[in-house]
């Protein structure tokens, strides 16, 4: 996707050889109309899988895969971090480890939202090593839902999750992938 | 706003006479459709006050605000609940006393995303005690930016948060007010 790679170049901060920040439009402050071409763009590839749910990790996929959601016209679920007081329900439950915070988060999704009739997309913003996607597959494996696919803004290509997803046959769709992080520069795949 | 009122009385669950949760369709599920209808709705109520950013806190703020920020056409800034270890500019704070959650949380915002130029228009889903609002509100003082109003989706007008903001001469806009919930019934201001 041209317009969000520009973006990434132009406003993209390389942090280390392992670290894109992508503070100013989509992870901290978020670019609303960026949000919308880019949940249209999701929709365009995904339409054909009949997706009945989006499915997304709070708080970062939220902007990405509520536009992604309105042009599919379904409605999105996000997956808690913590299981709040007021969740009375059973829920499904998948084990996360961020390397960016270095612990592992519990994620949960309530079962009154999935079940064995759902056509779940997934969208986040970033795919590195994959563990958030793989926590949400959890917790659709549990639901017996069906995955449709992933649909992610930026991958980091020169980490494993990527590959390891598809090489599972899971269809991953990635509008910018990043070759690699070097000398402050960012090249794209 | 009708249609929303409409939304919490028909999913809408009184899980005792404090607490209301609408997990189908604001909280962890979310319906992108009347977000939309949600957005425009405060676009229209705050398009006067030259709002330059949305001001929200993650997670469940983050799709009401996304929507009222593409209505508006200027960008939306989350306030985090914890400081990412990629975080390494000078950021403003806020302290956030959750009572369902019954804990103080920290919030924060980069100092490159709010400045004394901007005019801010606060968006959350609850307005209760008034705590997220009033954590926002401090890290907008320290950014010696203006506060246009405070956007709430639901607001109990029966706890204190709303009145204590009006009486400070903040304009809030509820586009729900709940007068009180009471064996199992909702009912509005």
């Amino acid at each position: 996707m041209e317009l969000l790679k520009q973006k990434i170049l132009s406003e993209g901060k390389v942090i280390s050889d392992e670290i894109l920040k992508v503070d100013s439009f989509l992870n901290h402050q978020i670019d609303p109309i960026l949000m919308q071409a880019i949940g249209e763009e999701f929709a365009k590839k995904f339409r054909s899988g009949n997706v009945t749910k989006v499915l997304t990790l709070e708080a970062s996929g939220i902007a990405v895969a509520i536009m992604t959601a309105l042009a599919l016209k379904v409605p999105v679920v996000f997956a808690k971090k913590k299981m709040p007081s007021t969740m009375t329900t059973k829920a499904y439950f998948g084990r996360v480890h961020s390397f960016t915070k270095q612990e592992d988060v519990e994620i949960m999704v309530s079962s009154t939202y999935l079940d064995h009739h759902d056509r779940i997309l997934i969208i986040d913003d970033f795919l590195a090593t994959g563990e958030a996607s793989r926590g949400m597959i959890e917790i659709i494996r549990q639901a017996e839902a069906t995955l449709v696919g992933v649909g992610i803004v930026i991958e980091k290509a020169f980490q494993e999750g990527g590959q390891s997803l598809r090489e599972d046959g899971i269809r991953v769709e990635s509008l910018a992938r990043i070759a690699k992080l070097e000398n402050g520069q960012i090249y794209f795949d």
